[in-house]
Formats: structure tokens, sequence, C-alpha cells
């Protein structure tokens, strides 16, 4: 009955078995996976592809009970409690010990089964242990990462403070603030614990079932609790779990996280939980509007996602998520998200043929990096400072102008790119600054923005000012930032441009060009004193590939950042999706190899919109078959898809 | 001295000894109750009547320091720390052979002495235990309650996320959220735990007692660490603490407190605590403005208060309520406030004859339910959506239209009642499901709510939609039920009422009538796509009885309760205290065995009032013997009894 | 380079050591001053004398790691954690023997070397130890303290809440709130440890140094964690760290923590720490404006600061105060700030001949009592009454008017002043109490305020109403106090002054003259019943002497503080540093032996000013030895420096 109503919805995939250990292996060493084995069957009968969770993302109550050393060990000291999830410690012997049998079991079940398209190792990794066997694998890992402590010492100034090591063991987890280089290195070491979860499994499966089934995880976002390029690495793809929680789908916003996730392995991702209407962890779990649903599904698509999963598909009489949305209701009925998720579906299968084997491909590139939220957010100096609001500043005015944007790591070849910003790239390796420079003496456009090239890979201060190893290249330099407690003018003479007075909040740095090729094309006002007067933003001298670099010392407010963005797009030539920006629409494209090229016009607003169209052939919608000329009437929340 | 002031506000009644262990027992085993017995004494030679109150709210040092495994664990696993009361494990065996002996002793000694009227045992009930060993006993309490593991796992549906036990030692202690059955089973545990601690001293009490001293203890009003009914059955009556704390008294809603109370055994009840003008641990600790307790007093009789004492008397030089108001300065001077108390005592024994023997009663019931209260605040799902404001929100236009209520627990008897509404009970076992059909049947008029009947006594969601059970008698069932994020339109068209456009917030349950003789009789507007246009209320078909069930699936704002409130009184033919509400002015009446009436006009403003009297003869104030014609003006604060 | 760059900004004192214990004790028992030496010898060679810090605020990891019993213990049971300074228990035994050793080995080292010219002792006391050794020494305490248990017991009103100890062992530490008198014990004692500490290390280095080096510490303002008199009591001169954090400098409240400084020993003070335009600890650690902080300096000086550090001097690359102001930037070169520094430095230099040897000299002083704060703090009664606020409540008017103020223990021969304030002294000792009646009896205007007098000194409330023992000289009582939630009118009828309207918050005190002497001066409006038309204030006849004492029963807004003030001013004749307020403009004077004046006006405003000069000779700045007659004019941060 559940697998019919799936199979009428259009669903072609199901994902199973990801808590399910309890069910598995209901007692230790008795595995019980003939449940499992009718699902598939019966999901497969209907055409429905199974991906297969390993379930170590939630031991059973045996395991915990009879070896409470695979609990992870919370700040306080005190043992996680069984139950919601993740109590476990992902480093302890004990714990993978067990993780080892069950996924041996399943991969010598399920490896070679066709009707099992691929798996999903464990789910949303978080948990951090804090247990003394914990400290010592960190210690552990900084001896090999410093090979002495007087390396160790020496790039932590661990003397300030008489934080000096005479002694590995002396060496503590930080729990709450502490040195910025062990901060750091603990959340390296973190993401180490997850590469090396993750990689047993991932063996464990590769054995049995080669490169005949993939492997992926479901990351949680902008979540930063390891760094995701790192686990990511190994996989076949990424996928991720997109839930608003509280309040609407904001397209501006969101498209980055798409970006985000595609950009963890540079190629397309699953959405692999979304919810169905509302979910039930958030402060107010508010349903999405009908018919919202389907823009943000299109909205995905448009970012490469070429899977999206509703999560969770039917409500179960208990547990946390009693009240989390689903698609069936404890009643076994359809419930009214149902027909909207129904709708999606016919809608992917009308124009799958079309869509597969394409991938958005952009000319600018946004660099993120877990290094640099680390340092910046354990020392914010201005709390309401956060660096993902200066990325989404820089990120949503061209958005705004439906320009197609990557996300990628610092370190990425960057050759494709014609504008590459760096928003608070505060933290920057040895690797990462010569990426860079590359990228600019070859030719391109790079932003560096206030909170930039701060620090080294062990999150000390450079021994230069601000851009660190980019000063010659960016022709200017950081003679002193300020955290803002009020607005500072800002007058904006950028060439080509309007005049235009702004302000800037939160963050200011006074910039010095280092020589007179470097032009200043914005100043502070009126302020502290200090910044009144002094360069904002500044533009080096065009190299001999046409390589320059503006450095943008204010945080501006949205007119100002879209100003900037104006002639950031003018100066590099960029072409946009669609060429007059409407607001609330979104023009996005997927390109194949052969450079065909799919438009996806999708309306994120409760209004309806008339967009003027290019003179020429008509516009032929892919979902509907209906051709426009002249004018594109969009209905609310309406979506059009165009072959080009 | 102080007895003499006592004697002179007209006190008639003190409470003495719960919090005295440390004097009564000051070293192991030697019991010192000779202050006791001249206290006892010099109150009884002034008219007063002594309440005993058990001590053991307050163990002694020398207690928890040989005794440390008597102390409380909290939920971070450390002990509870000496001195602020309530340290205590009340299910510690230790503490258990202790309050044995000291409740036995005072038992011998007082419990056949004719000056003692009645005992008080402990004092607001309010621990929770962490311990070990209380975790074995919420296991052994289980196991009573589920008889196997399959049992409890199913009706947990404990598969989900993992959690399945193989072992019953294998169930964790709730600390923080867990699964729904879970934490609903360690409410009822804790439950028994006082039920059971209360019973052994009420055991002891009535060996020696008999009938000829009665037993309360005093509650806290809206507290919902365990279930009041539960603990509340084996007293004589049950009692509460008023404390407003800062702010002022507002009638509206402090009546229905004491209609709670009244409810825990359907009979009157004692106010045995309410405050001298302040408290000392709220936030702000304000005092009462002058004649405000004059109306409170007069308030909590007209509900049903048979006495209502005040603490504290007097301020001692120390101690960690030094601040709290009392009627006696630590300089052993009356305080202001004394003034306002005499006047109190004084009118009290003035009308005592006619009051006593006589009790609210009423026609209109609202339910209230512990299951519900905890199901919900553990999963509000809108994190501004109290259960609480829900009962208030029906109760409180009642309480303007001078309705008397009662506030029950749903599996009561209903017979009595032509009005009941259910507000947000959504677990609901067999017999209170079956008790609601039962009212309905015989011809009562049942308002069921949102978030209604969703869950069955193991907090486990029904198989069929909202309101479960109770569908076929509502003659309705919830599409699907929305957490709100902004406010809903709603149309009434209440029969006989003229329509009126209303709105809605926080939550809202799209209703389908399950057959043409259900009426829809408001529907919601334009909102998030889902609910435009629905069923936002039904009334079901009257049955052979009369019987009919109104759903409203909107928590409406003030106007629109006012108007739903309207409607129901014109459907159940309702009479109020008083025909024409008056603003401010509660009337309330209390009646005896032969229908005898007495009606109080309390007006709880700061302005003065005029309100046109009927026709007929004079109303003569049992107060001032002053009689009314036409008009009865009422001064700020003012008050006027009524015998009818 | 560095060194040249301090001399270069005037710079003659420099304060090393205070966490460099890892450097110097690398490891156990092997010393290395060899840095140390030529840091003094490099500094003095460019004249500058060394201030030397023991490092024991900072233990290093080796010791911690083999000593973990010197780390203290957390309210939570836990242990300090390594790396964050102050992670050590003060009253250790084990750790006050390490301490012993590096001192002694400073001392012996440094303690006859003239290039240090004194010492100061750890960094910024704070920590609370919460160990079961500090238990018991806490018990040893009270022993010596209370003799017996009965008097504990009895001061402490132990048998309130069964709380009276049979046993010493039985008494707690405090954790969260408890019994008025243990909560006070506890900050005495905690008191009595850091008094101890420090002792040790004084001792140490005078065996050596004899006074040829001067000892000090540097405070934190108004941190109250322990009684700063007594700790302050063995020191040669106080310290203390001014930092603004978030925001700027309000010259009206600052010159109070100023004079609080300056009154632990009632002489002179430095400004140990000041930030170098920003901290890094602060939610938002926002730069002085350019000039601010140059008024800041002066503005010290002007309240006796007879010196000014800067720190941190230069950032180190790692560490948790990488992004703390500094003089010079990691990169070695002077940052915007130093400049500023530099000035200042210069200005200093100009004028050290006139200004030393002066120090402020007043004729007005307010109280300040550790117990009283800690008293009301643990028991606000109304949470957002802050002792604090009200002794700058009665404060920032004098200041306003140029009034220079003393800050002085309650304790204190009082003979100097004309009036004094007694803002909050809620906790009077009897020595305390005869010492106000001294004041008073000799002719002095005491001012009495709400909450005053209330507690003796085991913080056990008087037998009396307020103000307890002084109510006979105040020749007025408190009839009672009111914690208030509005506004309450108060009409005041100050003689000799216009009759106003004004209006009070927070608290109020209905007063009761306890005879016909005791004049009423102003009167609450209509408010809670109680208060309405009540005395508000009162005022003494004049004794003998000229004495007279005001109670002041209401917490006034500031027009009304500042025409009380004004009053105040009146009866007491006293003479303000300069007749005419100027709003932003301050005025204040140090005096020398021979009553040779100098004369600061510091504009701390943005705005400039222009001064009007009274007739005669004219005004000579010191700073820039311009002259002016009639008029003076000052820039936006002006400072100038008259000797008069």
């Amino acid at each position: 009955m559940d697998v019919r109503l799936m199979k009428e919805a259009g669903m072609t995939v199901c994902r199973i078995g990801e808590f399910a250990w309890s069910s598995l292996e209901p007692t230790e060493g008795y595995y019980d996976f003939a449940w499992l084995e009718r699902a598939v069957a019966l999901l497969a009968e209907n055409g429905i592809k199974v991906v297969l969770g390993t379930p170590t993302a939630a031991p059973p109550a045996w395991l915990t009970h009879h070896h409470p050393d695979t609990l992870a060990t919370e700040t306080s000291g005190r043992p996680a409690q069984h139950g919601n999830r993740c109590h476990y410690n992902p480093s302890s012997t004990t714990y993978l010990r067990y993780v080892r049998r069950i996924v041996e079991q399943m991969a010598k079940r399920f490896g070679t089964d066709p009707r099992i398209i691929g798996w999903q190792i464990d789910n949303e990794y978080n948990r951090v242990d804090y247990s003394e066997d914990t400290g010592r694998r960190f210690q552990a890992y900084l001896k090999e990462q410093y090979g002495t402590l007087e390396a160790l010492n020496t790039r932590w100034s661990a003397a300030y403070w008489s934080q000096t090591y005479a002694d590995w063991r002396e060496i503590p987890l930080p729990i709450g603030p502490h040195n910025p280089g062990l901060m750091l290195e603990f959340r390296r070491y973190v993401t180490r614990v997850w590469r090396d979860f993750q990689h047993l499994q991932c063996e464990l499966i590769r054995q049995v079932a080669g490169d005949k089934q993939w492997i992926t995880h479901n990351f949680m976002g902008w979540f930063d609790g390891f760094d995701h390029y790192t686990v990511a690495a190994e996989l076949d793809f990424a996928s991720w779990d997109w839930y608003v929680g509280t309040g609407h789908h904001n397209y501006l916003d969101s498209g980055l996280v798409h970006d985000l996730t595609r950009g963890f392995l540079n190629k397309n991702f699953w959405v692999m939980e979304t919810q169905p209407g509302c979910v039930n962890w958030a402060e107010n779990n508010n349903m999405l509007n009908r018919g919202e649903a389907r823009t943000m599904a299109w909205h995905a698509v448009a970012h490469g996602a070429d899977a999206l999963l509703y999560w969770q598909w039917r409500s179960a009489p208990g547990g946390q998520e009693q009240l989390h949305g689903s698609l069936i209701g404890a009643d076994g009925n359809p419930r009214p998200f149902y027909s909207e998720a129904a709708t999606i579906g016919k809608e992917f299968a009308a124009v799958a043929n079309q869509v597969q084997n394409t991938a958005p491909v952009n000319k600018a590139a946004i660099l993120h990096s877990y290094d640099s939220r680390w340092s910046i957010n354990a020392q914010r100096h201005n709390k309401a400072l956060d660096p993902l609001d200066i990325l989404r500043r820089f990120a949503r005015p061209l958005a705004a102008s439906n320009i197609g944007l990557d996300v990628v790591a610092p370190g990425t070849d960057l050759s494709q790119y014609k504008l590459v910003i760096a928003p608070a790239i505060a933290v920057l390796s040895e690797a990462e600054s010569a990426a860079l420079q590359q990228y600019v003496n070859d030719g391109g456009l790079l932003v560096l923005t206030v909170r930039c090239a701060q620090k080294d890979s062990a999150n000390a201060l450079f021994s230069t000012l601000q851009p660190g190893p980019l000063r010659e290249t960016a022709g200017t330099e950081v003679e002193e930032y300020f955290a803002l407690d009020s607005e500072v003018p800002v007058a904006l003479a950028l060439p080509g441009q309007v005049a235009a007075q702004t302000a800037g909040s939160l963050w200011a740095e006074l910039l010095r060009p280092l020589n007179e090729s470097t032009q200043t094309v914005a100043r502070f006002g009126e302020c502290n004193g200090w910044l009144d007067g002094g360069p904002a933003i500044t533009i080096s001298a065009r190299n001999e590939n046409g390589g320059q670099v503006v450095y943008v010392g204010a945080l501006l407010n949205e007119a100002g950042q879209y100003a900037l963005t104006s002639w950031l797009l003018t100066i590099t030539n960029m072409q946009a999706a669609w060429p007059q920006p409407v607001e609330g629409v979104e023009f996005a494209t997927r390109t194949d190899k052969d450079g065909s090229t799919i438009l996806f016009v999708i309306n994120h607003t409760r209004s309806s919109k008339e967009i003027a169209l290019p003179q020429g052939e008509p516009f032929t919608d892919l979902l509907s078959s209906n051709s426009y000329q002249d004018v594109l009437p969009l209905e609310a929340y309406g979506v059009r898809i165009f072959a080009r």
C-alpha cells in the first residue's frame, strides 16, 4: 500500500535502513535482514531503486548498555544518553569493531544486489567526543602534525599566558575558548575522526560492491563541525539534508547552500532529505506554503541537484519525530502535502531526459574555508559579525542578478573563473595563497573583503599586515581594522559608475595603497577619527594578463553591495542567465558537455509576474509544452523550463 | 505578643512545623517537642487552632551529612546541596526510614490532640531524583505497566531511531528530550513516587488520629511535576499556595487556579499560603496595592476556599526568606499589611455562618489533563503554543461572563454539566474517551479545540486522524494541523449570531466534516494555500439526547473567543451568576445543599463602579448590612456579599 | 627596536613577567632568568624602569599536569582547564609550595636590583575554588569567626528551613542562593584566601627588597569577588586595570572607579593597564575615538593616577589575545594608536614636575561596602535594582557639578568631610555604625538612601526598622520598603529650593519621622495605596555641632537627583573645582601639601566649547604655555592644565 502510493507519486528512489540497527541486529551477533530483503523486493517490483543507509548513527541499546565505552563523552565529562541518536564516540575502538561487523554483513548481503544503487554512510555526522581517549588521540595527532613540541609551542605562541607544553600529554582538549592554534587543530582533528570513521565503512562496501554501487553521505549545509572538503573527498558524490525549519524559503540564500554542496566535489549532488511541508525540531514548525515546495524542488535541480528525496515518508506512531512532516500520516493515508510531491514527481519524470547529464557551469566563484570560519567565529571581535553573513552579502546581489556561482575551497584551481570573491578568508595556507596569486597572475579578478588573509595555517597572525602574503598582489595593505559600534559613511567613486554615498557597519578596514598604480575607489566618511577620509576600497593595477585585486575594506549595506556588484560585473563582462533581473524570479541554467543549455525560470513569490521575452523564436516550456513569445506570464510559484 | 496580634487580626488557624525538623529532632533519635507543645498551647489559649506540617521537606544537616544517599541526584549527576529545602530523594530507602520515624513521633504526640485540627504532609512536592536507584525503580515500574519488553517496544515505536530495548536495565531516565512514551511514563513514575511518599505519612497519622484530624497537602497551582489527581486522592481536601509574584492579581486567570485545586477532589479547598503583600523570590517583588489582598481573599472564597492563611507571619532575622512579605516585621511590630489582614479577618468572622457549608455549583466544566500538558509541552511544535494558554483562552470569556467553571480531569463523570470544554486534551486514554462519548450521548455539548485527541495513553499517535476515537462523535476529522507563522483570517458564521471576521494565530487545524449533518460554522481565509477557505469550526448534528460536539480548529484572538463563547452560552442556555457582565467586576456564587445561594460581588479594579440592580427586593450586604435598590455603588476594590 | 619605540613614545615604565612562569621555570626547578635579565638591561639602558609581575596567575602546564590538585575546582565539581589563566586553587598547599619557590627565586635575583622599581603580585585576583579542601578550610574559618555552632546557628537563623548545624563539617559551600549569613561569610572567606595568597608573596619580596621596591596589585574596578579594602591593606599603593570594552568613555562614571581605587588605601594609585584603542574580550571590541584616549589619560591623572600603562605593547602572533589592542602590530611596526600614546607620553613628561606630589583633596565622600553589595546582590528584591546604580545616581550629579569625591569604606574616619553619602549601605557593623554616628555628631551631613542599614554584620535583619542603629541619629525610620513595578510621583519641597514634581522608580521607602523636629522635605504621590502622600525624604534637626541626616526614601530620576544634589551642596556650602558646570567638560584639581593646586580642564566631548574665565590674571596652560583671558576655547577632546 505504502509502496503503491510511492509509485503513484512518481517516486523512483527510496532510502532505507539509516537508523535500523536495532532491527538489523536485534541482539549481539544475530542479524535479521529478512524484513529489509522484503522491503527491497517490494520497492524493486514497483520500479523504485533503493539507497541503503548504514545504521551507525543510532547504535542499539544492547550495544551501549554492554559497552558504555562506546558512548561519547560530553564536555561536562558525562556520557551521552542512549536514545537520541549520535550517542556514540566515533573513534571508540570498541564501537568501530561493531560498526565494522554490521557494515560487513550489510555489504555482504546487499553489496552485489542490483536493486541497491548506492549507499549512504551513517547520517549527518556531528558528534564530538571529549573523552580522555580522545585527548590521547588528539595529542598523537598533534605530534604527527608538528613533529616536535618546540614547533608546536612556537607556532601557537604558547609562551603567551604560560601555556608552553613540555610533554604531549599536557595538551588539553579545548572546551570553551582557548589558544587559537589549539582550537583550530582540534577542529581538524575532528575532521580526521570523521574521515577515518567513514573510510572504514567505504572500504568494506567497496570491497564487495566495487564501483557498481555509489557511496554518499548526507551533510548538513553550513554546519561547520568538520572540514567537509576533506570528508567528502572519498565519496562518489555529496548529498545534503535541506530543511527550512521556521519560516519560508529564500532562494537568494538557499541557492548558495546547494552551490556549497556541489562544491564539495565539484559535481552534481543529491538532496537526500527535504521537508514534506514542515519539520518538528524548529521553534515554530510552520508548513511551507502550498506550491512553495515545488519551486524549491526546481530550484535545487537548477543548482545541480540530481535527486530530491522527502523525509519522512510516513509518520511513525511514536518516536521523537512523531510530528515531523510526512507524506503519509500515522493513519496510512496521504496527507495534503502528498499531492504536491506527486506533482513534482510527475514533472521530474517529464523532463528527466533533457536535464540528466547537465550541470551548472559558472564563471564566478566564491571561496569558502572551514579554517577561516572556525578562526573568525572563535574571535569575532564584533559579536554581530558572522562570516557567513559576509559571504551572503557578496553572494546575494550576484544571485539576484542571475549570475551562477560556484562555492569552492580556497586551494582549488580557479582557472575557469573570471571573478573570484574571497569573503573573510582569514586563514590562508601557503598553498591557498599561491593558488590565489596564480589566479590573479593568469588574469582573474579577485575580490578580497574585510577579515581577509590575517592568519597562517596555525591560526597565528601573519608577520605582515593584511592581506599578508597577498599584499603585493593586492597592491594595498590594511593599516588598521575596526570593529564598528556605529555606521560609517562610505563614498563610492567606482570607475565607470555614478558616484554614490552609501554606508558600512560592523567592521571597517583602513586601507593603505602600496603604490601609485593602486586606485582608491571608495573612501570612509567622518566616523571615529581614525577612518575619516581614508581609503575603503582599492583596486590594483591590471597586470600583464589583465588580473586585478579589489580590496573591499567595508561591510556595505545592501545598496552599497549591489552598486559594488554591478561594477564588478562590468569589469569582468560577466554574462547572466537572463539579461534583466526580475524581483523574486530566478533564472538559472544547466549545461551539458555539448553546450546545450536548460533554462529554469522560477517565480519564488506569491505574486504573478510578466517577463518580457527577447525577439526571436518562441520559448517552449518543457513542463507544459506551451510556447511563449514577447511575454512570459508566470503565476505565483510558477515554474517554466526551456531548452535553449 | 505575637499570638495576641494574631488573635487581634481575627486569625483562627495557624500552620506550624513544616520546616522544623532540625528543631524537632536536633540530633538523630533525640526528639524535642517541648517548644512545639508550648506553641500549640499558647495558640489554643487564644482560640487559634493548629495545622501541623510534617517537616520532611527540609531534612536536617545531620541527616544529609551522615546519609548522603538521602540527597537527591540532579540531572548533572551531582547530589543536591543541603540548605535550600527539598534536597532529599523522596524514594530513598534510607530517607523514608527517617521520615517514618519523625512522623511516627509527631503522630504519637499530636495525633489525638484536639487542638490540632489537621495535618499538612511535607510541603509543595517538587523534587525529581535522577539517581541510579531511581533508574532501577523506574525500570521496575515500566515492567509493571507493560509486562513485556515487546509490548513496551511496540507501544513506544522503539525501533524508531534504534531504541528497541532487549533488557529492562537498558532503559534510561529521560534527561532532556527523548522518546515520547518514555517521557510520559517517567512523569507518571514521579507521580507514583509522590503518591507513595505521601501514603507512608498519611498511614502513620491515620493510625493514630483516625478521622479526627484531616490531612491535606499544599500544592502549587499549575505546577505539573506530577499528576495531582492521583496524589490528591488520598487527602481529605486539597490546598494550594497562592502567590502572585511580580505584578498584580488578575481574577480572570486566578479564578481558574482555585477551580483547578477544587477539582482535585471536587470539593472546597484551602489557600494554605498567600502573600502578605509581596514575596521574595520573583524578579520584582512588588507589593500588592492597598485593598487588593482583600479582593483576592473574597475571590478565593467565592471559588470555594474555606480558609486562607498568610505566609509568613513574622520575618525571621536570617534565612533565605528574610525579605518575604510578613505581617510582623523582624522588629516584632505589625507591618502596614497587617491592618489589611485584620480587616479580612474581621469580615470572614462576620459572614462565616452564612458561607460555611456552601460551595460553588457549576454547569460548565473545562478539562485538564497532566498527560496532555506533558505531551504537548515536550513537543509544542510551535514554541509559543502553551497548552495552559489554550485553556485560559476558553476560560477567560466564561469568567468575564460570570459563568462558574469546574476544572476537572477528563475521565470524570460529567453528567452534571451542560457544557464541557476540552482544551488541547491531546492524550486520551480509552476510559477518558469513553467518558466524553457518554457525556455527549447523554445530551451534553462538548467543545474540542486544536491539539485534541491526537495520542493514546502511551503518547503514540492514534491510527486515525484527530480527534481519534472521538471522530464519529464529533462528526469531523482533522485533515491537517498547522503551526502558524502568521495570522490566519477566520470568518465566523455561527448560527444565530451575526457573521463576523476574526483571526487566529499560532495553530490551525483544517477540518473535514465526516457527513452532511455536520455543519461548518467558520472558515479560514487566505493564508498558506492549504487552509484557504477550509472549515475552521464545525458542529455535529444533535443526537437523540440533544448532545453535540463543536470542534474549534482555530486559536482565535480575544474578540473571536468572546464571540464563540457567546454562541456556546446561547446553545446551552447557560445561566450566569449575574445577567450583565461589568468589566473588572466579578459575580460568583456559592450554594448550600438546600439551594440557598451567596452572591459575591467583587470590584477587582481601582475605579469605582455602579451596577444596575434588578427590580424587586433590596440587596442587603452581609458585610456592612447596607441595603441597595436600583443601583449598587462599588468603590475601588469594593466587595459586597448578598444572600439570595 | 621595540624598546626604541617605547622610548620614543615617552614611556618611562614597563611591566613584565606577569604571565611568564613557563618561560621563567620551563621545567620543574630549572629557572631561566637570562632572558628577563636581558630585557631589564635593555629597558634600563633606554631609561625605562621595570615593574616585575609575579607570574602566579598562569601556572605552567608541567605544574598542573603533575599536580592536578593545584587546579581549582569549579562549581560543577570539575577541575579548571589548563591554558586560560587563573586555573589554580589559590589555597592549594601544593600550589603555594610552587608559588613560594618561584617568587623566592625572583626576589633573590631582582629584589635588590635598582632597575626594578616595584612588583605586581599575581594578576587580577578572581578565581574561587569549590574543592572539598576549600570546604574544610571554610568550616575552619567559620569556627574561628563564630567560636561555637550555637552562635553561628543563632546569628544565621539556621533553624529556618531546618539548616541548624550540629557539626562544623555539615556546613556546605554555597553554590547558588543559600542562607544569607553563609553567603556573606563565604565572600569574606574568599577575601581571606586572597589576603593570605598575597601575603606569602609580599613577605618573600620584602625580606629581600625591604622598602626599596614597592608592591602593588592590579585590581579590576568594581569587581566584587572579595573585599578589596582588606586585600589592599598590605600593598604600598593600589593599581587597577581600566578597560572600556564595548562603547566609549563616560567620565561621569569612570571618575568614580578611579576614586574607588584611590580609596583602597586613601592615596594615589596607578592605572596598571589600559586599552590601546580596543580590547578583544568584549561583545563588540570597537576602537576608542581618535583623541579619546588622551582625555582618558588626563582624567585618570586628575583623579589621582600617578602612572598609566598601556596593555599590550605588541601583538603576539598567537595566544588568546591576538586581537587585543596594542601599540605595535604583529609586524613590529607602530599601529595608528601609537601616535596617540606618544602624544600622551610627551605631555606627561612636560608637566611631571608640577603634578608629582599632588593628590585630589575632597570634602565630599561616598561610602562603598562589599558586605552591602554582596548582601543586596544576593537579594535584590527588584532584579533591576543594582546597588552600584544607586551609588552612581548619587555620584553623577556631583561629578557633573565638578565636586571631587572620595569613595571610602564605611568604617573610615570621616572627619575631613562635610558631606557623606551612604548609598545602599545595607549591612552595617557596629564599628561602621559608630563611625557614621560620630561623623554626624561632629557636625557632618550624612545622606542615607534606600536599602540603608537593614542588616547586621552576619547579614541578619536588625531588630529595629531601617536605618537600624542609625534611627535615632536620622530622626526617622522606614515604615515599609517597596520594590516598585511602576513609577511613583515625588513632590519635592526642599527648603530654599523651588518646589518641584519629580518621580522615582524601582524602589521606595515610606518614612516615619521619629519626632517633630525631623522635617519631611518630599512626599510620594498617588501610587500603590501604601505610599500615597507619605514622607519620601526627611532631614533631621541640626545637632549641637550642626550635624544632620537626610534620608532619601526614593530612587529619583535624573532631574530629581540633580535637584536633590543642588540642595545638598547648598546646605553644606560645598566648593566646586569650577563655579559653573559646563556640559561634558570636567574640571578637577590636585593639590600638594602646601595647598598649591593644579586644575585640569578636560573636554570629554567631540564638540568644541568656550568657557568664560573669571576676571583676574590670565590662565596659562602648562601643556601649550598659551595664556587665556576672558574666554578659554576648548577644541573637541581638548585638555588644558593650569597651576592655580
